[in-house]
């Protein structure tokens, strides 16, 4: 055993490389493959940067039009988890789909299906994603699920599911960019925990399952609903200033601002923002005006850490604006993320090989050793 | 980020410290703590190790007396998953397993919970995994689920809840050994899977719902049931070397042989093989010549690799000695592992920090930039 020394918590250990995307902190830039995300999220659907992560490249149209052929014919429930739902209403939103993709009938272990396989097996897992989060929230309401159509790419078809009704195509469009831009973000740690998984030979709804755990763990991130919360706490643009030193003088975060690798604006944000502008209204205002009151008062509190809003503010932000609940934040999130879980599952089943790292002991000196191996004399 | 050049697949590379315990590969021994495993495994029960995993130390008498008290009252189902667990008696058992605990209400995020209720909350998971898949197997059957009871220790509990019978005492005591010697072992990929989701401070049930995916995938091991085949396949000693010259030549494994950190005897089939001979019979007398024959072979074809037994070539001989039927083998094994992942947790939840290592982008280089950030002047 090589015994390696690396820092606490692997951090900048590069356990992998990958193909499917990186994020450049000091420059604000992220990308899917070879194209930048934020110009992604201006001009593509989820369905093309899904098939970019998961098929390798931008669809041509008629290759788009298989495509979401292919995904709305996954997105009917199977019979098995119809009947478990309502069982399942009463979870967290997230555990509801954990627990749903954990009961998934019939996928392969990773190694041992054929690429086709996995790739349908990842397919069916994201195309089953919505429907199963919209029919968990409307059991929780007592209304009966929406049935899938085909003709809706993945934004317009999330609002359907959940409402029953055509959205408004502003808030199509405008949840359209989020979701493109929340497809993927690099190696965090629901993204490590499906490869670690799927590095297994386990199968694509183990290692999702798997990542939703992850995924549920406070010191993840990634729940826009705090963000707006506290925008919503703090009300009007002059008490922005009194609650940001409350919150540091308590020791507390200010949630929706700072982030753990981008020292610059975070991409995501401006690109929100700009979408919350276009939208317009008094929680827009208010947020912008919110947002610069709170980062100067950051500079001041927290100089040099170049604190900007991340993703998480403008989410809450546009999200509300599209008529999601905040409830409704953290599953909206999932669904695109499921892409970017499963292309990083799909990636690492091309590497047949175990991410298995190693534990010191530093316990006290057991007391006792093995017998002889007499034993082995005998072999 | 610094970027760390580690081997692949972090083989040898230390994430943590653990006062769990540690495998020896090179002496052929394992601890639990300071206790040698297979010593514990003569002499003491699950609930003994289990206290020492979860608790820092084996227990008094009075204590074990206390504890057995605590994990007894924690057998019985919640009633939420006695309404699901027919539904999810068709999926695979350790899926029905995951599914199950993947519902399981209450449990608190691990860094958010006092150590009292992170004990709880992984007591909880210990104490019901033996009834979840005891049910899950007797619903398969078309047969009621056996109530729990409170004054039979875990081997002969899980004998009593599978057949509704008491063991006879010998199969119960043999199970004991083997549930102890398997309760832990090192830092293995379910282990590791484990301790990820919980540094994101995820919950308990989180944590070992991610395990269980890791577990499932086949380059994890662990599958006795594939050893008493091979075994049933050979049949005859003297069909032995036969046998593993046809696997080895058509690029097969000899299942049951071969160990990834043990140099030696497997100290597990060390243990298992005394506890068979013990109980006797043809069963026990063709695995014990067919292990000579096969360790002899494999010392032809694969010079100085010291191919021995592992724990999964007695382990199956012993279950099925104890009336366990092939397809129980890896649920019986989850019923002790799940006590070494909560240790697991429960030692990481004092570490709160997340375990978050990178990615190298190896594609082609993006070729679009951000525009300009002038959104930034507004703050």
């Amino acid at each position: 055993m090589t015994d390696t020394q690396v820092p606490p918590g692997l951090k900048g250990v590069v356990v992998t490389t990958t193909e499917l995307g990186d994020v450049r902190g000091e420059e604000g830039f992220f990308h899917y493959r070879q194209h930048s995300a934020v110009d992604l999220a201006r001009t593509r659907t989820v369905e093309d940067v899904w098939h970019l992560l998961h098929r390798g490249r931008l669809p041509s149209p008629p290759e788009l039009a298989a495509f979401r052929a292919e995904v709305a014919a996954a997105r009917a429930l199977p019979a098995e988890l119809t009947a478990l739902l309502p069982a399942l209403a009463p979870l967290p939103p997230l555990a509801g789909l954990r627990t749903a993709l954990s009961a998934l009938p019939g996928a392969r272990p990773v190694y041992d299906a054929d690429p086709a396989e996995r790739a349908a097996d990842a397919l069916r897992v994201c195309a089953l994603t919505p429907t199963v989060l919209a029919a968990l929230h409307r059991h929780r309401r007592g209304l009966p699920p929406v049935a899938p159509r085909d003709d809706l790419d993945a934004a317009a078809h999330w609002l359907w599911l959940l409402h029953g009704t055509e959205a408004d195509p502003r808030h199509a469009d405008a949840l359209r960019r989020y979701l493109v831009a929340t497809v993927d973000h690099g190696f965090n740690a629901s993204t490590f925990t499906a490869r670690v998984v799927a590095s297994t030979g386990a199968d694509v709804p183990a290692a999702v399952v798997a990542a939703l755990g992850a995924f549920s763990g406070p010191l993840h991130g990634g729940a826009p609903d705090r963000a707006l919360a506290a925008l919503e706490e703090i009300g009007t643009p002059d008490r922005a200033e009194g609650w940001v030193r409350a919150q540091l003088a308590a020791g507390g975060r200010v949630m929706g601002f700072g982030h753990a690798v981008y020292r610059t604006e975070d991409p995501r944000s401006v690109l929100l923002r700009e979408t919350a502008l276009e939208l317009g209204g008094p929680l827009v205002d208010l947020a912008v005006e919110v947002e610069r009151r709170v980062v100067r008062t950051l500079a001041e509190l927290k100089p040099g850490r170049a604190l900007h809003a991340n993703v998480e503010y403008y989410a809450g932000v546009v999200m509300s604006l599209c008529g999601l609940e905040p409830a409704l934040f953290t599953p909206t999130f999932a669904t695109s993320r499921v892409v970017g879980w499963t292309a990083n599952v799909l990636e690492q089943a091309t590497d047949p090989r175990i991410i298995r790292p190693s534990a010191r002991y530093v316990g006290p000196e057991p007391g006792r050793r093995p017998a002889p191996p007499a034993a082995r004399e005998r072999t």
